[in-house]
C-alpha cells in the first residue's frame, strides 16, 4: 500500500498549473494572481497631512502666536502658492502640504477668528505630516505571483491604480459518479436505490478550492457508459470519478477506461477512510479516481483534489494546513493506516483547540461528516494517545469545506 | 465616545434578515439556510452490506464449511429471494443484505471454486452489516436554518434528497464612495488626487460576509450629488458610504443626507483606527458610514459591517470570532481608544499563534494591512504587555478577508 504522502506526491507531481487570463479588478477576489502587482505610483504622492487643521510653519507656530490664513487645501484641491511668515493654509486629512509648510496645527489646537488663527499648542516640524510614499513606492512590488487575493488585497490593486489583474484561470473540473445504484436527488429511485451526493459535495469542494465543476451525468455500472462519459470531460483540467474503485468485481472505472489506452495506476492507500484510489491521465487530462462511500469521496477529496486543484490552480506544493490540538479523549492505538477520524472542535479556557473525534467512524455516516469540524489525523502505528496529548488536524472550515 | 460593542450592539439590533430564495442543490454551497433540512428518508434504507463478500447465516458460516452461492446482490440490485441453511449470496458494498443472511463472509476470507465457497474465517453475526438508519431515519432534523452551507452539508442535503434548499436572499449592499480627490483605478486622476481603493475592497468584503455588493459611481463631494447617488440606494439592503465622515468642514455625507429628513446618527467610536462612524436610515435602507482612510474603512468594515451582513443574511448576533495568542513583540500601554492593530501570526513550537504587530501604524499604510494575517485587539485603557503575554485577534483569512 502507497503512504498518504508519497500517493499525494505522486499526484501533484503531474500537474501543471492553468495559464492565466484578464480579470477587472473586482472580478480577482479569490482569485489567484498569473503575475505580480507592482505599483504604477506613489502613495502618497506627496507630502500630506495626517489631519484636519492647518498647514504651517512650524518655527512660526508656538502656542499664542496668531498666523494669517491666505488659503485652503481640501483634499483634491492643492494650495497653489507659497506658505510665507505668520501664514498659515487650512488643510484637511489627505490634503498635499503646501510649499513652505513643515507642520500640521491640529484643528482642535487652534482658534479659528476674523483675523486668522490663534496657536493654542506648539507644533512640530514634520508633525501630523505623511510622506510621500509612506505607503508605497511607483515600481515597488507589492503583490506576488502565486498569492489568493483577499480583500485587502483588492484594495491594495486598486490603490496601486490596476484596473485588471492576471490570474489563472480557475481549473475547470468534471465530476463523474458511477454506480447503478445511484440516482440524483429528488429523481425517480429503484429498490436497493441510493442518491447521489459525492458528485455535489465534490463540486462544492472544488469550488472551495477555487476551480469550477463540471457534474457530468451519472453513469451506469457498464463499461462503454463509463468510457463515453469520461471522454466528454476532454478539454477539462482534471477528471474527478467517484464510485467503481474498490476491489470487487465492480470495478469498473478502471476496467472501463483501461483498454483504451488509456495509463491508469491503481492504488491501495494506506489510509482510512478511502483506500482505493485511482490516479493516470485520459489522453492529455489527469484523472483522480475517488472512492465511492460518501465519506471516503470527501476525506479524500480534502487530502488529494484540494491541494490538486491548488496546484492546477497556481499555488503549487500548496497542502491543506495541518493544525495542533489537545485530545479531547482516549484513543486506542492505530493500526498500518494512516486515520482521518471526523471530530469536533472546542475551545479550552487557553483558547487552544481540543479535538475529540466521534466514537463512531464507519465510512458511510455522512451526518458525522457534516457535523465535524475537523479531520483528526492518526500516523501510521501511532500509540494510544491519552486525552490532553498533542495531536495533529485539519480544520474543514478554513479549507471552506 | 460609544465604545465598539455598544456601537455594533446599535447597528445589529437594527437589522433584520432578509427573505428566503429557493436556490437549487448546487447553488446552496456557501449560502445560509432559511428552513431547516429533513431527512426525506432513511439511509441506509435497508441492511446492507459493508464490504464485498458473501452474504451468509453466521450459525453455517465457520471455518472449513463450503456455501451454496444462489446468486449475486451488485449495489442497486437486490437479490430477491430468501437465502436458506448452507446457502450464501455474492453481495458487494452498499448493497441490501438478503432476507435470512445475518452475517457477512469477507471476499478476503472466503474462496470461491465451482462447487461454491469455501469460509476460510468464522463469521460473526451482524458483522460488517450496516443497519438501516445507521446515518439518518426519515424526518431526522439534519441542517438547521441560520447554517451556511459547508461542501460536507451539501453532500448531506443530496442524500437526504433535496434538490432544492430555500435559503436566505444574499444581501444587497450599495457602497459610495464619496470625494472630489478620488478616481477610479486606470482612470485620469487630476493634481493631488488619488485612486479610489475603498469601495473595491469594502465590494470585496461584502462578498466574503455573503452578500452582493453594489459599487455606485463616485459622488463628488457635494451634498447634491451624495443624495442624489444615496437614493439611487433604495431597495438595497444597506448603503455603505466611506469619506466624508470625519471631523472637518467636509463632512458633507451627514449634511447631504441630514436635511431631506433622514435619520442619521454621527458618532465617534472609541477605537483606531475608525474613529468616526455614520449610523442611520435612509428611509427605509439602512446606512452605515465608514470612514474614508483606506485602513480605518476597512477595519470598520471587518468589525461593524460584516457582522451586518451576517445578520442580514440570516445569522443573527454572529461576530467576527476572537482567537487567542502570544505576543510577539511587547505593547506600550494602551489610552482610551480600543486599538486593532495590523500584525502577522507565526505558529510556535506548540503550533500556537504568536502575533506580531506592525511597528508603523499609520491608517494611511494599506501595504501593511494587505500584508497582516490578523488585527491584534488592545481594549481601552490595556496596560503594557511584554512579549509571550495572551492577546485577543481577528484572523483575517478565517473571515475569507
Amino acid at each position: 500500500m502507497l503512504s498518504v504522502a508519497e500517493a499525494r506526491e505522486r499526484i501533484l507531481g503531474g500537474l501543471q498549473p492553468v495559464g492565466a487570463e484578464t480579470v477587472s479588478l473586482p472580478e480577482g477576489w479569490g482569485r489567484v494572481l498569473a503575475a505580480p502587482v507592482a505599483a504604477r505610483l506613489t502613495q502618497p504622492p506627496a507630502d500630506v497631512s495626517a489631519m484636519d487643521g492647518y498647514a504651517v510653519r512650524a518655527a512660526d507656530a508656538v502656542k499664542g502666536a496668531r498666523l494669517v490664513v491666505i488659503g485652503a487645501a481640501p483634499a483634491g484641491h492643492p494650495f497653489g502658492g507659497e506658505l510665507g511668515p505668520n501664514q498659515a493654509v487650512r488643510i484637511f486629512t489627505g490634503a498635499a502640504v503646501p510649499t513652505g509648510a513643515d507642520g500640521i496645527l491640529l484643528q482642535e489646537d487652534a482658534e479659528s477668528g476674523a483675523d486668522g488663527v490663534l496657536v493654542q499648542e506648539d507644533v512640530h516640524p514634520g508633525r501630523w505630516i505623511r510622506r510621500a510614499g509612506l505607503d508605497f513606492h511607483v515600481g515597488e512590488a507589492l503583490l506576488p505571483a502565486g498569492r489568493r487575493l483577499t480583500a485587502r488585497d483588492i484594495g491594495l490593486a486598486a490603490a496601486a491604480n490596476h484596473p485588471w489583474l492576471s490570474v489563472h484561470r480557475q481549473p475547470r473540473v468534471a465530476i463523474l459518479a458511477t454506480g447503478d445504484e445511484i440516482s440524483l436527488p429528488g429523481d425517480p429511485m429503484g429498490a436497493g436505490g441510493i442518491v447521489s451526493s459525492n458528485a455535489h459535495a465534490l463540486a462544492a469542494l472544488v469550488r472551495a478550492a477555487g476551480g469550477v465543476p463540471i457534474v457530468l451525468p451519472i453513469a451506469r455500472d457498464d463499461a462503454e457508459a463509463i468510457a463515453a462519459a469520461a471522454q466528454s470531460a476532454r478539454g477539462c483540467d482534471l477528471l474527478v470519478t467517484t464510485g467503481g474503485a474498490s476491489v470487487g468485481e465492480h470495478d469498473l472505472v478502471q476496467s472501463a477506461l483501461g483498454p483504451a489506452g488509456f495509463a491508469l495506476d491503481f492504488w491501495k492507500i494506506a489510509m482510512r477512510p478511502g483506500k482505493p484510489l485511482i490516479w493516470g491521465r485520459l489522453g492529455t487530462t489527469p484523472l483522480l479516481g475517488l472512492p465511492g462511500n460518501p465519506v471516503s469521496s470527501l476525506v479524500c477529496g480534502v487530502v488529494f483534489l484540494w491541494p490538486a486543484i491548488a496546484a492546477l490552480g497556481g499555488r503549487p506544493g500548496l497542502l491543506p494546513p495541518l493544525r495542533t490540538a489537545r485530545l479531547g479523549a482516549a484513543l486506542a492505538a492505530n493500526d498500518q493506516r494512516a486515520d482521518f477520524l471526523r471530530a469536533t472542535l472546542k475551545r479550552d479556557a487557553q483558547g487552544q483547540w481540543v479535538a475529540t473525534a466521534f466514537p463512531a467512524q464507519d465510512s458511510s455516516m455522512l451526518k458525522t461528516m457534516a457535523r465535524a469540524d475537523a479531520l483528526l489525523l492518526r500516523a501510521p502505528h501511532a500509540p494510544e494517545a491519552p486525552a490532553g496529548s498533542s495531536v495533529e488536524i485539519l480544520v474543514l472550515d478554513e479549507l471552506g469545506l
